[in-house]
Order: C-alpha cells, then sequence, then structure tokens
C-alpha cells in the first residue's frame, strides 16, 4: 500500500543514523524522536518547522523532531543519497519514525500529511471527511500558493518570493538588463497583489467559516510572514507605487498588523529558528 | 463551515442560469445537472474534463455536467463575475450544484474535491482516511506537478507545458534576444527531466502499490499526455539532444507507449473534447 515509501523506507532507515537530535536528552537509551525534518533555513523548510512548532505547543513531545540540515550551498540536495529521499531534489522532506519510516516530501504535502495524522483535535486544519468544505477551501488556497511559491525556485534559495522574486531578479540580480523580462514579470507581480486583495479582504484567515480559522493554508501561503512583506518591498521588485490597489493599501495596513501578531506566536518564532 | 463557498454560493447560483447543457435532453422538466463546470481548451481545464468523464464512465449520470466556455482570448476570465467565482482569475472552476453550488478552483483541488466525493468505489485515487499513506504519495506528486505547471501561466493559455514552456518561449517566442533568460529556462527543463526519469522508472503511475495504480495525480500530471510529448519535443525547446539522461531515453519509450495507450482510454478522448 505504500508504494514511493516502501521503496525508500530502507534508505531512510539508513540515514537516520546520521541525524541529531533536536532536544538533547540526558536520560539513558532516549525513545528515538518520531521525526526527521531535511531542512535548510528557506521559507519552504520554515513552514515545516513551524507547523512542527505548533503542533509541538498543543501535543507535546509526540511531535519532537531531530533536524537534519541540509547544507544547500553546496548542493547537498542533489546528491545521490538525498535523489533518492526525494527526487525532485529539494528540502524540506520528512521522515515519520512512528509509521516505518514513511518518506514525505513537497512542502504543502508535509503539511498536510502532519495535519492528517498528528493534529487529532483539528487545531491547525481541518478533517477532509467531517469537514470536507473547509478542507477543500484549504487544499484550493494551498494550491494557489503553490502556483506562486513555486516562481521562487527558478532563482536561488533564499528568502524572496513568488513572482515578486522574478521581477527582484529580472530588476536587480541578473548580470543583463532585459527590460523584456523586467515587464514580463511585474505585470504578473501586479496581477498577485490583486488576488492577494481580493482573498483577504474581510477575512483574517484564507480559509474556515466566518473571518476564518488560522490553518496548514495560511502558514502554507505565508511562510516567515513574507506575503505582506513582499507588498511592502514593492520599490524593489520595480513597482513604482501601490496607487493601483486602493483597498490594498488599507487591507495592507489591517493584515500587515495582524500577520505581525501571528508571528509573534512563539511556536512561529520557534520554527523560523530552524536549523 | 463553508467559508469562501458561502459568499461565493448565490454568485454561482445567479450564473448557473447561463449555462448549456452538455447533454441536450427531451424529457420535460429535466432535473438540474449535477455540475457546471467553466473551462475552456487549455491543458488545466481539460484536466478536469478528462476526470469528469472518467468518473462517468464508472457512476453515469451522477456526474453529469454542464460546460461553460469560457472565452480566454478576450479575457473572460478576468471580469468581475469570474473574478468572483475564482480571485485568482483562470480556469477551470467546478460549481457543484448537489452541495448547495459550491465553488471550487483551481485544478488540483477540483479533482482532489471530485475524488472524494463522487468516487466512491475508489477507482481513481486513495482514500485519505483508509489510505492514508497512499493519498499522501498521490498528493506529493500534485504538487511537484503543480510546481511544474504553474510555470506554463507566465507564457499564454495553450498547449505548452511547465518549465520547458519558459524555455519554448525564450527560445523561440520572445520578440527579443535573451541569451541569459534562454539558459536559465534550459538548465531548468533538464533538472526537470532528472526528475521524470527517477519518478517513472519501474513504475507506470505516480501514485500507489508496486508498479502504480491510475489516479487523480497522473491525471494531473500528465494533463494531455503532454508530458511525454514535451520530452520528445526537446529540441524545440533548445535542448540538442537526450544524451545526457541515457536511462530517461528507454523509460522515454517505455512510458510513451503507456501514455498513448492511455491517451485512448475513451473517457479521455471524450474530455480533451471539451469544450
Amino acid at each position: 500500500m505504500q508504494g514511493v515509501f516502501n521503496r525508500l523506507s530502507s534508505v531512510a532507515r539508513s540515514l537516520s543514523f546520521n541525524t541529531f537530535t533536536r532536544n538533547v536528552s540526558t536520560a539513558p537509551a532516549p525513545k528515538p524522536t518520531p521525526f526527521v525534518l531535511y531542512t535548510a533555513g528557506t521559507p519552504n523548510g520554515r513552514k515545516v518547522s513551524v507547523f512542527l512548532e505548533e503542533l509541538r505547543a498543543v501535543y507535546g513531545e509526540k511531535v519532537d523532531y531531530d533536524v537534519e540540515k541540509i547544507d544547500i550551498a553546496r548542493n547537498a540536495q542533489k546528491e545521490l543519497w538525498f535523489i533518492k529521499l526525494n527526487p525532485n531534489g529539494r528540502i524540506p522532506v520528512l521522515v515519520d519514525r512512528a509509521r516505518e519510516d514513511l518518506v514525505v516530501f513537497e512542502t504543502a504535502a508535509s503539511l498536510l500529511y502532519l495535519e492528517q495524522h498528528y493534529d487529532p483535535e483539528r487545531k491547525l486544519g481541518f478533517d477532509p471527511v467531517s469537514q470536507p468544505n473547509d478542507y477543500s477551501e484549504m487544499l484550493q488556497w494551498m494550491f494557489v500558493w503553490w502556483d506562486l511559491v513555486s516562481m521562487t525556485r527558478l532563482l536561488w534559495h533564499g528568502g524572496v518570493g513568488p513572482m515578486q522574486g522574478q521581477a527582484n531578479h529580472f530588476n536587480r540580480f541578473a548580470p543583463v538588463d532585459i527590460p523584456y523580462a523586467k515587464n514580463r514579470y511585474i505585470l504578473e507581480t501586479k496581477h498577485l497583489y490583486g488576488v492577494t486583495e481580493i482573498c483577504l479582504t474581510d477575512r483574517d484567515y484564507l480559509a474556515g467559516p466566518g473571518r476564518g480559522v488560522y490553518s496548514v493554508a495560511d502558514i502554507d501561503g505565508s511562510g516567515s510572514g513574507s506575503l505582506v512583506f513582499r507588498i511592502n518591498v514593492h520599490q524593489f521588485a520595480g513597482i513604482e507605487s501601490l496607487d493601483e490597489w486602493l483597498s490594498l493599501q488599507v487591507s495592507f495596513q489591517k493584515h500587515f498588523v495582524s500577520y505581525v501578531v501571528r508571528s509573534a506566536r512563539k511556536a512561529v518564532q520557534d520554527g523560523l529558528a530552524i536549523p
């Protein structure tokens, strides 16, 4: 029944010897930590560590995890042993020791996996069976954000995001001046501002009833609160002003505050400090 | 509990008067067709119509659907009435009349929604509760492919795909010659060939036990069998030969055959003919 997991579990098992324990225990013969997280200090890696910390805040040591830091500066994620874990050669990768060293790759899939199996009280997401509409809404936003996040990947592993990352790249960092590419990505960045404006109007969170409920979709979408920060640095991306988006400016002010508040959650701070 | 759906359902209700019925019935006062699909002749639109046809092949009229063709050539998907359905302004959008005109946007989320609610025998996917590992594996591949597919969106709505679409664009269609951009995207296309090679080696389908089971992940990943066809047109994208990927060439031959066989499924052909 496990497909790719069975194929990979023996690899994960042999690799797990090399991990270091996040919370060093002084007790003899400690129980193995439930998870291993292969990660690096990128927005995607930190989404999973933030979510693990959110789960730890609710469920404690049941969701403790070892951290295996991947040196992406020297392309360790492209080495054969890592490709055997994730053929796409990207961090983060999660290994669940409690479920036969099952391997989960792709950030969003990892978040959904953790939510399904390790948040039985549904404090941070929705149940596919008993809350099917909220669950689907959560998935919809995750695929919207995933569109955007994936754009980053062409650039570099770092703190700039989605389409705006492309605009940044061609406006600031490309070794040659390419007005055509600049305009292309600036237009797309403007489109995304419009989507952001619509999706957060009259809402605090992306999915769920009323003004929404803090869930996997928000953690996946905001990364390190970067959605709002990205709007804040629009001039850097070649967009002169936000005058085209009058209500975006209002909601930016409003949501900036709520994102800052959320960023102040201890679990979020703890997760951002990994690795 | 429905969040965005409640906000949108009245819009969908008012819009559904304008749709035309796919199968024109001669019976008096026909029951409303279960679904409305807002779509266009693009790979993403066709993924959902292919999947609906696959479901119809198993479950019949329970999954009949009306088709509302969106004229993307004149940007109808950016008009206010459509943005109210999907703030991201993209087709396809699915409206489920049987579940209070619930609106689902994003291709992959629509496929997962249909699978969860309208494939009770799990002929075309996996159950999140009783087959959690296969379900997660299916999600993982969907997010991998979604990375790739999202790249297309910068270009145009059409038949070219993922990163290779970018490479095509800068190599063939861009109004100015940009060697820097060409090289950038050719490198990324080569990476994706490598991922493709790994993920299909010793497998017929992306998720599930053994050689895999035909599922939502394959429909989402392959579109109109285009993954393989894209490899076939590598020279068009500026990649001179496939010599770097020896086993890709072998698996390309092998999987090309299986994809052609799959493309010959009646449901796939029917779905590709929509709208």
